[in-house]
């Protein structure tokens, strides 16, 4: 069985969606790893961008990512990428998660490390982000990313902007890179039975964080043209805070004004467990539960 | 990782509940092994039994399995034996529960193969129960064991008990031993805002299958004294087929013909998940769902 090791998630983000060799050869430092597990990896070509998805012990996955990272460095030239994506480097963005037995500081102990070694080994500026982050107005990625690749040779420069680890120079080719550690997203869509975009985007207004909502709720309405509804669709940013459940009844009593119901929701891509769990003991009214009885912490731990 | 493994879990019942010496001696057998967890082990003196719940693939687990059959059949004298819970033998019974990547028809024929390994190593009967059982009549636990060790002598004699593996004959000192696998019990408790037993009773009648309730539902009422409440205790013996959520939802229905209100539940011991997320995906109305959306199911592969 897997023992107690410590096991995070890494969701590199590579700015290279079209070219299946290139792709190809990063997403292959991944695979056939001892203690490194490849989960997922979706390249989108008007993004011209591939997102990996990776579980696995901290120092094998590092080992992993580090390869990767050479590879991507080597083959992606910045001056010539197009995409609709915002983008700043090659490797564009490294978010890490934790998954088991590892805490959130340790996590962004792990991600300031890598931080580091990849400034040293690639000579590449890093700025650290969300968790991991030096200074409140670096959490925000997007803070960070304003102005893209194109703009980041100038911006580097201001004080402000001073990288966390490595130059204060892009790298000619890769750019900058952004590391830091997270909280699993949950992206968490709630359908209505209604075709009125205003009713949808006026509940995403009212449960996300932003406008007044629940703190780690971010929301907007969609039109599901094929299907004649709407949706609210969700990125919960901390499900051990903020709910899904409670997103979703939040839901309901706001669609409840307009006399529209929930036609049902879905969650895309993957969830924790916990996430379900804790929806499944609050509709149940359990007492006392805890995730040492389910099956699975069992035998992963 | 874990790599693409088959899990079978494995509960096997020692007739030894007060001799530590001798329990240890049987659950060491589980401890230290590679591909093998020792998940849980309680002894009741009373009961004078020990439950080991532990969970492995097939192989090693049937190594350790055997060594520790052979510890209590050394260690356990029936013909001394005292204790309140029905019993037949020194090894009393020893489900299989598919865990990961096993079909229900795998379990059953690793418990077929355990069962004649066991019989011819120890020359013991074995009865083949539940999933396994080579005929209706024998599906049911309780009617293999009717009579106990003491009666099991002459039982075991006549034509339609014949044993499915080893001699029709008991073991002088170790009696007889029952093997088959089922599906994973969900002890699952639902409490009750009177103190009135007689509607818990009534509830418990309406919600099982054995009264015209619900297939894979077993049910009976509780007083819950401390609390001044009563309690639809049930086991659900096929949560994939009978939810928890339905169980509970019925019993919130028929509650309230009483005017009464479900103040919470509980879950004793261990839970697959997928009994929680099965609840969660209800409640939330999710649509297309997968269980290989959940981040533990892919890292458990």
């Amino acid at each position: 069985m897997s023992g107690m090791k410590q096991l995070i998630q890494c969701i590199p983000n590579f700015s290279e969606g079209r070219n299946l060799e290139k792709i190809e050869t990063i997403v292959n430092s991944f695979r056939g790893k001892q203690g490194v597990k490849l989960l997922d990896y979706q390249s989108d070509s008007d993004h011209n961008r591939t997102v990996v998805t990776v579980v696995g012990e901290p120092d094998p996955l590092k080992t992993a990512l580090m390869e990767a990272l050479g590879s991507a460095i080597d083959g992606i030239d910045m001056r010539t990428h197009k995409g609709q994506h915002p983008r700043m480097g090659a490797v564009d963005v490294i978010p890490f998660i934790p998954v088991k037995k590892i805490s959130m500081k340790e996590a962004v102990d792990i991600s300031r490390k890598v931080a580091e070694e990849i400034s040293e080994k690639y000579n590449l500026p890093v700025f650290l982000y969300e968790e991991s982050a030096g200074r409140p107005e670096r959490r925000n990625l997007s803070d960070i990313r304003k102005g893209q690749f194109e703009a980041m040779a100038d911006k580097i420069k201001q004080p402000e902007w001073r990288p966390d680890f490595g130059p204060a120079k892009i790298h000619p080719t890769a750019g900058v890179t952004a590391v830091g550690a997270r909280m699993p997203l949950v992206a968490f869509n709630v359908n209505l039975h209604t075709d009125r975009l205003a009713i949808a985007n006026d509940i995403a207004k009212k449960v996300r964080h932003s406008s007044g909502g629940l703190r780690y709720c971010k929301a907007m309405g969609v039109a599901l043209k094929e299907k004649n509804m709407v949706q609210v669709s969700m990125n919960m940013t901390d499900y051990t805070k903020t709910a899904l459940y409670r997103s979703f009844e939040l839901i309901k009593t706001e669609a409840a004004r307009y006399g529209v119901t929930v036609a049902g929701s879905e969650i895309v891509g993957l969830v924790p467990m916990e996430a379900l769990i804790d929806t499944a003991v609050y509709y149940l009214g359990m007492e006392n539960f805890s995730m040492e009885q389910v099956l699975e912490t069992r035998i992963m731990e």
